[in-house]
């Protein structure tokens, strides 16, 4: 490590995203420059070895299916314009209880979709119920983990969401959660996460992932005459990809550190990753049930976050704790957006030790 | 420097882009990592003041008037679409002489528009009284420096199109020369670039730059009816802009470096920049002048990049100097597409030094 003289003072942040660096990237890093990543042409044999490098450590670690193909964009923001160009003519439909699922029903508004969405408040979760894509419906987009609130949706739910509307394409957010859940792959279509929340890498890149059906469909829509977009459209960035390659010069650094996280990840194993995520939050919801001064701001276990816990107060305790945490140079995140003053997000991810997971969970409990 | 015990086999990339990173980069990085770039919030103070700062060293590095908007994109490729989507509803006109001012154009007719183009050969620039748009035209997309095949615009020409069409939008492409050239901003109103040419910093990042008069033309697009797309629509990002943010979670590092490198660029001056790139380029246009094996490839010589220096030889002497430099540990770019075989390109970034161009130069004055 380089800066073995400023660890003292290192700040760890537990924020949901840009959050703590995963702690083997300053080594990638480094072994990067060595390598002359950031200098190689995008069209070279390493930089195609690089890309199925990291291609092939993320199936490994989401344990994916070959029908899927994997593809980088620069933002999973990105991924919300992508599928809404691609995998849709006219009908969306969409789960929305928070900021984020908001956003993606949003994109498809002004990409002139006619949009449809199930809102709950903030802080819920979905009735299986009351979900009802009318017959039309092209894409259901879910969110399995609302970042904005700590709200998670049950692998079990979107299973059953597949098996009752098995026509509709569905999409899953997955942005401030994978790798953590053990999806079921046949449930989905496709599913997208950015680099900066639990794969702890420098913000500046997404992850696309689609199976044969989408293609199929994207094909479909650009048969019948839609316009795709350009360099980003499913076929420009298949027909690369078979390649391992991009259309475009891509973030070939974030592409290289993803690959080496990722790598680092399945040598400790997706289950162990799982089973330390389920016990550092375990540990949090824990001590905010018993806290009298904060609260689980999910009420319903089934759907509290385990990657982005979210707790609740009264603003004198919020500005107290996130003051009180910053002295022990741990950043806690904020409310999100006109929560910022009552709630505050811990994030839970695998870069997040238990021993400073432990540390605000001693706080918590302490606090007077 | 981290690698001193590396430097003796340090390759030099004189590739164009992604190419030899700036020799201050490393360092820059480092201080990055200390500082927690990569972990901050996108949202941040901290993040707010690294924006601005980059923002208004490019300003600075560019000579760039207060009427132009400074926003970032993930490439120069995504600018090529962002540009189609929000200063066009129907009518564009490109000039063409090479791959990537082909693919501004083809972006154009993948989203529909009614797209012409004046094209040339490979290598040959434009005859200024051909260049005829038609009146409905309502953006003219230009390309200062052809990356594939060394040709540049010169600045006069640029001049005189806009004095010839004052009503159309102009848009320039200065990918491979930024910030090389020394524009009139009057004589254009949206230019773009990325960073891993004559920046020398890690691919990922595009630099979008437009006037007011192109923010009045989305607004009036957007009046009209016509979906500008979602977050990278010219609306949000200044939405965003003039909060010193951008719309998603940006790679914040490619922004901080991109800030520091245009400082340490302003240290030395734009000017200096300018004459040795010019004393650089004199050297090896000079010496593939008098070569009996190399030829310069672009013969007009007004039309001759500083930047991308493109040399022509048989297949043989092409596949010779490339094992030859390379011994020498300096990777020359190869030909673009079809040109693979027969040319090489030269980088000639404000990165590469003059003894390194010096020894490219005598290896093609000692070809044998």
């Amino acid at each position: 490590m380089w800066f073995t003289k400023f660890q003292f003072m290192k700040k760890s942040f537990l924020t949901p995203g840009p959050s703590e660096l995963y702690f083997t990237v300053e080594d990638h890093l480094k072994t990067a420059l060595k390598e002359n990543i950031c200098e190689v042409s995008h069209r070279s044999k390493i930089f195609q070895q690089t890309f199925l490098h990291t291609v092939n450590e993320l199936r490994t670690l989401l344990n994916l299916p070959q029908n899927f193909h994997v593809v980088f964009t620069a933002s999973a923001t990105e991924v919300w314009e992508r599928i809404i160009e691609n995998l849709s003519a006219k009908h969306t439909y969409h789960l929305v209880n928070g900021s984020f699922s908001s956003k993606f029903y949003e994109f498809a508004v002004q990409l002139q979709r006619q949009a449809l969405k199930y809102q709950v408040p903030e802080n819920q979760g979905f009735d299986l119920e009351k979900i009802n894509p009318p017959a039309e419906t092209e894409l259901i987009c879910l969110t399995h983990n609302e970042t904005s609130t700590g709200v998670s949706m049950p692998i079990a739910d979107i299973d059953a969401i597949r098996k009752k509307y098995p026509e509709a394409l569905i999409a899953l957010d997955m942005v401030s959660s994978a790798p953590y859940p053990e999806l079921n792959w046949e449930s989905i279509d496709t599913a997208f996460f950015s680099v900066q929340k639990c794969f702890g890498l420098p913000a500046g890149l997404g992850v696309w992932i689609f199976n044969e059906k989408c293609v199929a469909k994207a094909q479909a829509l650009q048969q019948s005459g839609q316009s795709l977009g350009t360099y980003h459209s499913i076929p420009s960035l298949l027909s690369n990809a078979v390649k391992n390659e991009t259309p475009e010069t891509p973030n070939v650094l974030g592409i290289y550190l993803l690959g080496k996280v990722a790598e680092d990840m399945n040598r400790r194993g997706a289950a162990v990753i799982r089973q330390d995520t389920n016990y550092k939050a375990a540990l949090l919801y824990s001590v905010l049930e018993k806290s009298n001064v904060f609260k689980p701001a999910v009420k319903e276990k089934k759907f509290r976050s385990q990657t982005v816990v979210v707790a609740e107060a009264a603003p004198e305790n919020i500005k107290k704790i996130l003051e009180e945490a910053e002295k022990q140079h741990i950043i806690i995140g904020t409310g999100y957006g006109k929560l910022k003053d009552t709630q505050i997000r811990i994030a839970n991810f695998p870069t997040h030790s238990k021993e400073v997971i432990e540390k605000v969970a001693n706080m918590i409990q302490n606090f007077s």
